[in-house]
């Protein structure tokens, strides 16, 4: 059979896949609740190695890249065709899920063993990848693979440290890789013409449980704003000083939270911020707090709003601290742009799932994937499966089987469509 | 010259007490901001010494109790009078200042030498004492050397343990001290009869100065109830999960503090109520805080209020998490009751300022002191000076020296009123 097959016979066999998923989930560092994988771990290395073998049996030439990539390549019959590529990530956060990424590996495995179960031959080579730590770590730099090959990756953030002080670099060697090397993959990388980047992932979010579709096609993925704010009031002593003659940090931050939250739940199209730590100073018991150090970000798919409300939230916190006679400094940094799917690529997804009869939704990405940075290098797009009362990061995290299967017929068939040549997409 | 001798000719000598203060401000730990003798430090250690020679050259007989306070013993003409005690502390919270404490010991002592130069007797024995670590520390009790003397430190309490997991038994085996020692100290002390105590101290709070009056002579010192609150939510995708669905720790915890703050500035005698402390779980970027520990206080001489204060806030506390869907569990621990000064000694005190034409106000007392300890032991009053800006516990508290010395002036003619027969008070 040819690349011109027909999608719909594409199956995948779900006890296979649970197979996949149950030996994967038992590789977790076992002192840590829930599944524990993260970047540079044991564990994380033992993960790597059974995802090697499996893609070696599912009959795939595998490597590793520079950047620490696991790439397996399916060749096609075209040599001179630009390439496929799709994937996703199997470190987790610390006490994670057993979904997050990993669906995105397995369903590329999946989908080249029933490519060759079924005697069919892509024109364009396809590289299934598992992208090196995506979730977010000390280093502040999450998808530390696919930020690589996006030549995103500098050669000062090889030296950002850790909790433990050791630099990024460091990290980079004690696993195996050259610090060298993963700043030349991008160079090596762009060797590769490449198609199309296609990515199966749980939406970790409630919108398509709640909505009760089991396929979400991804419009954007949210742009992502850190906020540091630094409130500084007066040390006072908590017992002896009258409420209405105190500066107290503390007061002006709370009020900070709570303006981060309205400030989202007025986002008119898509919009979420998140206050996630303050830290007091000096935190002793009778001590009005002097200084505090607020954490928040905000997130959008809709690049108007997301400024527009970082305007107003600053300028709020300012007026709000004011009034309690506490200053504060505010520091924005951008983690990630806005960044839409191709159109192209999202039209295949959408025509796949209408041929095979599925319902899906139109859905924002909150979450940012290595898919961010693969849309650098060519035109990308991302299936999203439904996450169980739109839990994820935690150990509660699930995705029924039957919808991971229609998830991994769909990224098939996408696959499928998009190693045809560009004109008769 | 006996004990019915005219107070008002004693007065101190500044040059001798801004010596005494510099001398001492001297010893501190070096690598600390502002002045640092935390209890069990080697500067502590230094600075107990220098107070141990300043009390033998000024006429005392000095020892150390089995708690490990430094008593400077002037013995009077009747040995079957009860004793009059005065003194107060000479360690300092991380980055204190130079008044805090130091004032009532320089000051006792500055009266001892008053008294000696103009050779009156006193008919009571008189202890200075510079209690052991009066500042609040990592086991949660502060006042040790007075906690000590009036039986409120149990063997249980020599095993709670310091941030480096050390037992306070152990600090005080490492500092000289006997644990049994200290735990015997209360019945060793109540060897004396106390015919009462007096403590000069800065006033840590801005009311003095604002009213313009030297002196302050307590009306009561507050209690003191500390509130652990924990807010359990539930952890989410920060970018996923839409603000409507979260059940956010940090927002129930902000409205706390915001609670907290309301409830204090509310109270219509005295009252101040302060958030030291919120500690937010995950802590990760990019989830939804799970669970947050507050640390919070509330204080107020109005026991009335306090109690029904601590109700009301708590219910609002329950109410505003509710909204968010958040549970929070609310334990309080009182750390000590309000505790009134005697009416006698206050009397005394007031007496003696209005003799020497020296304006005073009443006032409460925020922060808690030794003298809440030796009020179990006897009658007890305090005097106060002002304290520029109201500020304490940092490198900024400052009493003008002019100050210090009315207050020393007020202390002796107490002390020598004390010194009377009860009946001719």
């Amino acid at each position: 059979m040819t690349a011109g097959a027909d999608f719909e016979a594409l199956r995948p066999v779900g006890e296979r896949v649970e197979q996949d998923l149950s030996e994967l989930a038992g590789i977790r560092a076992p002192e840590s609740g829930g599944w524990t994988r993260t970047v540079f771990s044991e564990p994380y290395r033992a993960s790597r190695d059974w995802v090697r073998r499996r893609m070696r049996e599912a009959g795939l030439d595998v490597r590793l890249d520079g950047a620490g990539n696991v790439v397996g390549v399916l060749p096609g019959l075209d040599p001179a065709a630009p390439a496929l590529v799709t994937g996703s990530h199997t470190d987790t956060v610390e006490s994670g899920g057993r979904f997050d990424g990993v669906v995105g590996v397995l369903g590329a495995l999946e989908t080249v063993r029933l490519l060759r179960e079924r005697g069919i031959r892509l024109r364009r080579d396809l590289l299934v990848v598992d992208f090196l730590g995506e979730e977010s770590n000390d280093f502040g730099l999450s998808c530390l693979g696919s930020r690589a090959l996006a030549g995103e990756l500098t050669a000062s953030d090889l030296d950002r440290r850790d909790a433990a002080g050791m630099r990024l670099g460091e990290r980079y060697a004690g696993f195996g890789l050259e610090p060298d090397g993963v700043l030349g993959s991008a160079a090596a990388f762009a060797r590769h013409r490449l198609a199309g980047y296609v990515e199966l992932h749980v939406e970790q979010g409630p919108v398509l449980e709640e909505r009760g579709v089991g396929l979400g096609v991804v419009t954007a993925i949210a742009g992502i704003e850190r906020l540091l704010a630094t409130f500084r009031g007066r040390a006072d002593h908590a017992g002896t000083m009258p409420m209405g003659d105190r500066r107290d940090a503390l007061v002006a931050a709370a009020e900070a939270v709570l303006a981060v939250r309205r400030t989202a739940c007025g986002a008119p199209v898509h919009g979420v911020a998140t206050t996630s730590r303050l830290v007091a100073e000096p935190g002793s018991p009778n001590v009005v707090p002097a200084a505090v150090r607020m954490h928040a970000e905000m997130r959008s798919v809709d690049t108007g709003w997301l400024s527009s409300a970082q305007l107003r939230l600053a300028e709020e916190i300012r007026e709000l601290a004011g009034r309690s006679g506490v200053d504060v400094e505010i520091d924005w940094s951008r983690d990630n742009e806005r960044r839409p799917v191709s159109a192209d690529v999202h039209e295949v997804i959408a025509g796949v799932a209408g041929s095979l009869g599925e319902p899906w939704l139109p859905v924002p990405s909150g979450a940012t994937h290595d898919a961010v940075h693969l849309a650098r290098l060519c035109p990308m797009g991302m299936i999203f499966v439904p996450s169980r009362g739109g839990r994820s990061h935690c150990p509660e995290e699930w995705t029924d089987l039957p919808d991971i299967e229609t998830g991994i017929r769909v990224l098939a068939g996408t696959l499928l469509r998009l190693d045809q040549p560009r004109d008769t997409l």
